[in-house]
C-alpha cells in the first residue's frame, strides 16, 4: 500500500507528487528569467535537487526528463548546464522539444519523474 | 502480478490504460471545437472524469499531467476551467506548454497520469 | 524491490531506463533523415522495437506515448507507419503534437512508456 505525497503544492498544482515509488515534478522553469538559458537552466536543476530531496531521492535515480526549449537554437547552451548537472553514470530518458512557454522570457522548463530511494 | 488492462481503444490508441495501479489517459480534445479554450477545456475536464471512472479512481488522485495550448495568450482562460475543477486539496504535477494541435481549431489537449484506487 | 537499469546510455541520457517493472524509453528520431515523415517513423519504431527487446518486453506492452511532429500537415503519413506496426488489441494512451525537433530535418520523435513482461 502508498499514499499520494503532493509537496510543494498551491491550488493549481504541486511541485512534487509521491506515490509508490516513483517522484513526478512539475515543469519547472526559472525564477530569474533576465539570465540566457544556460543561467535558466541552472536555476531550474537546482531546483529539481531540491525536489527531489522532498522525495527522498536525488538525481542518480532519474528514470525520464522532458525537456521544453523556446527555440531549438539554444539547445546546446541547455545542454551545457545539463552536462554540467546530470550525474553521468546515471542519465535518464530524455526528450528535448521546441515549445513556446508560459512567458516570452522563459527560455526553458523541464518535467523530471525520479524514483526514490528504497 | 498485474494485468494490462486498455479501454476506449481503437487500432490507432486507448483512451485509458491501467498496469500496476496507474492510469495512464491519452491526449484528450474537445468533440465540440467551435467553442472557446475555456468550454473546450472543460469539455476535455469531463472526459477525463469519465476515463478515470473507468480506471477506477478520480481527480483526488491525479499524479502529473501535461496540458498543451494553441496560444500560450489563452493560458488563462485554460486555466479558469482548470482551477474550477481540480480538487485544490490534490493538484497534480503539471507542465503546460504551446503546441500546434491536431487541427487549427483545437486549441487544447491534455494528457493524465493519476493512480487507481487502493 | 527493484534496481534502476539504463541500456544505450550516455553523458547525456539513456535510451531506456527500466524500474519496478516499467521501461522509459528516450524520445528516439531516425538515423536517415533524408527520407520523408513515413519513413522516419518507420526508423523509430525499430528503434522502439530493439529498445523493447533489450528492456525484456515488446509493442504489446506499451501503456503510453507521445509523438511531436514537426509539422501537424505530415501526421497522416506518420500515422500510416504507426498503424502498419502498432498492435491493433494492445494500443497505448497516446498524444500526437507539433513542435520544433532537435533540427529542421528531424520530422518526428517519439517517446514511449511500457511495462516489462512479468
Amino acid at each position: 500500500m502508498s499514499t499520494i505525497k503532493r509537496q510543494k503544492s498551491n491550488a493549481r498544482l504541486s511541485g512534487v507528487v509521491t506515490y509508490n515509488g516513483i517522484a513526478y515534478l512539475a515543469g519547472l522553469t526559472a525564477d530569474n528569467l533576465t539570465v540566457a538559458i544556460k543561467g535558466q537552466t541552472e536555476q531550474i536543476l537546482r531546483k529539481i535537487d531540491e525536489l527531489l530531496t522532498l522525495a527522498g531521492t536525488d538525481k542518480s535515480r532519474l528514470l525520464s526528463t522532458t525537456i521544453y526549449i523556446s527555440d531549438m537554437r539554444l539547445k546546446q547552451q541547455m545542454d551545457e548546464a545539463w552536462l554540467a548537472w546530470i550525474d553521468p553514470q546515471n542519465t535518464p530518458a530524455r526528450a528535448c522539444v521546441e515549445a513556446r512557454l508560459g512567458a516570452p522570457e522563459i527560455l526553458v522548463e523541464i518535467m523530471v519523474v525520479a524514483s526514490q530511494r528504497e
